[in-house]
């Protein structure tokens, strides 16, 4: 058996912003340094809302090539595609037979499709789920059984997906476990302040309140929504409260702490605007993200880099995703 | 695409009985003939009900030698195992992300479930059911789909299946028929009285029921269990009505039409009795049983023989299933 497996999937849907980059990309990074380390783009997870061929193709070269640019190493982890692991399907329907049915009836992303129908009046309350969102869970538990996974790291509101995919992994070892235990996984909640960037409007950076800022915005581009942030009309001469401003706030996440201390000083001292402010900012993103968008834009206009990066992965995410699937079988009676 | 491909699931659970063999193994043989044919043996199906390993494992070998034992014919037709076709769950998982939840709620074999928790007095109407049951129609869709099966045996209880699998195939075609299409499949109902084999008490040869014989009961046995079949106290001189009588029901299906003709005619003269009818269902029976008895009983006891059979059929199949998944990879955009 592998000894700490850190897994990360990356749903490949839509472009990425700046909170992502704080709240789940550079976290993920960090956290797995000294892991044995797998990646894979979700890219089965994302057909269930992508269903045009080119945007989905699209969707996962843009989710590949930003985790790269992010400084995602392919030579120190196995870094892949989801549907490069026929393994992971199979293993799918094997744990479905273990999998008792109430189970997904309480899974929250089901439970929240079905409120909305309810707050739309519609009376079929599984009206447009398919059944590829209601078996996401048991796909997920594939996802990281097949690799061995034990610890995953996922946001407070996702950590149901863990707490299921330790349950299914227990049905699984309490059934066969004589012949062949999966390690049961734990979530890695990464709940610090550190990884909660606000958006334009204070409220945590996310697309569905459009107070994003994305992340590989060209340079002039970047200065523009920065310089649209909103702020009050405090004249620059004024002494300013840095701790609710935006613009300092989201400062704190991409300059260094001397930076930060010397803007919070100006700030309080007064005789430094907004402006001003936002001009530190802008600095501060793009010296961070200058070049990540640099190595982004070449991956995404290269023909063939990616696919390259991506299938030299493969055969290690491969042979270990057979081991399993073998033991797995052997388990079950399927030899 | 392929033309006029028949495709036959085999579930492997429990031994087969003369009602099976009268019912599907020999109709599903006889109208597969002329047509590009594959048969599997629905292992993955199975686990939903077997949990023991061993069990299982000895009911795929059963499943397999009772079909070859009854004139499959692994040279003529594709024969494997549902475990060894990978892609098959790799398009489960894609056609899930088509397929309506409400359309599995409607699933006979679900509802029935849930009848039973209801009747059972169970609150919580899912209880006890697992997602691979739930997920059943999906599955034997991708089945089906995955070899572009157009014509599938089914009994008139289970056209729903083939109709889900239509509806599925339509999803897909509807929404990626521009790039590839599946035919969809047509369930080829037999319903004539041909196939309806009496059990012993006249109701509909049934496990449930428990008025069955076994497939393949050695000599002995069989004849013991047609001698139980329960008849009236007619005397032997006074005439019979062939018509109401089980054991003669039994044999218009495995006698030729002069024998039972001839028997007919005895029993309505007179001067037949019961224990005459008996050794004549017995002898029709022992000599179309015989042979294919002896067969089966040298495939179970060879360590090797039915894997080399099975894994005989096995290139044929994937490279069918490869290029289907291939083409369906393209049209989604995962490719």
């Amino acid at each position: 058996m592998a000894a700490n497996t850190y897994l990360t999937g990356i749903k490949p849907t839509g472009d990425f912003h700046l909170g992502n980059y704080v709240g789940a990309i550079k976290p993920a990074l960090a956290a797995a340094e000294g892991y044995d380390t797998f990646y894979f783009i979700a890219d089965y997870h994302a057909l269930n809302i992508i269903k045009d061929a080119d945007e989905l193709r699209q969707s996962i070269r843009s989710g590949a090539a930003t985790w790269l640019a992010c400084g995602l190493d392919p030579e120190r982890t196995v870094f892949y595609r989801q549907s490069s692991i026929p393994e992971t399907f199979e293993l799918t329907t094997i744990l479905s037979t273990l999998t008792p049915k109430g189970l997904m009836n309480r899974a929250h992303a089901y439970k929240a499709a079905r409120d909305r129908n309810t707050e739309a009046g519609i009376a079929e309350l599984d009206s447009g789920i398919n059944m590829g969102l209601y078996n996401y869970p048991v796909l997920m538990a594939a996802d990281i059984l097949i690799m061995e996974g034990e610890r995953v790291p996922v946001g407070r509101d996702q950590s149901q997906h863990i707490e299921y995919t330790a349950d299914i992994a227990g049905y699984f070892n309490h059934r066969y476990g004589d012949s062949y235990s999966f390690p049961v996984p734990k979530g890695v909640i990464d709940d610090s302040e550190a990884s909660i960037l606000p958006g334009t409007d204070g409220r945590k950076m996310s697309k569905s309140y459009d107070n994003h800022i994305p992340l590989f915005l060209p340079e002039k581009k970047l200065r523009k929504a920065i310089n649209r942030i909103p702020t009050d009309s405090t004249p620059v001469e004024d002494p300013k409260d840095p701790d609710t401003s935006i613009p300092f706030q989201l400062l704190t996440h991409f300059a260094d702490a001397e930076k930060v201390a010397d803007v919070r000083q100006r700030l309080e001292a007064g005789g430094m605007g907004w402006g001003d402010l936002k001009k530190e900012l802008f600095e501060a993103v793009n010296t961070e993200l200058g070049p990540k968008r640099e190595r982004y834009e070449e991956l995404m206009a290269s023909e063939t880099e990616l696919d390259e990066i991506l299938d030299s992965g493969l055969e290690r995410a491969r042979s270990r995703a057979r081991r399993v699937l073998g033991d797995v079988r052997a388990a079950i009676g399927i030899d």
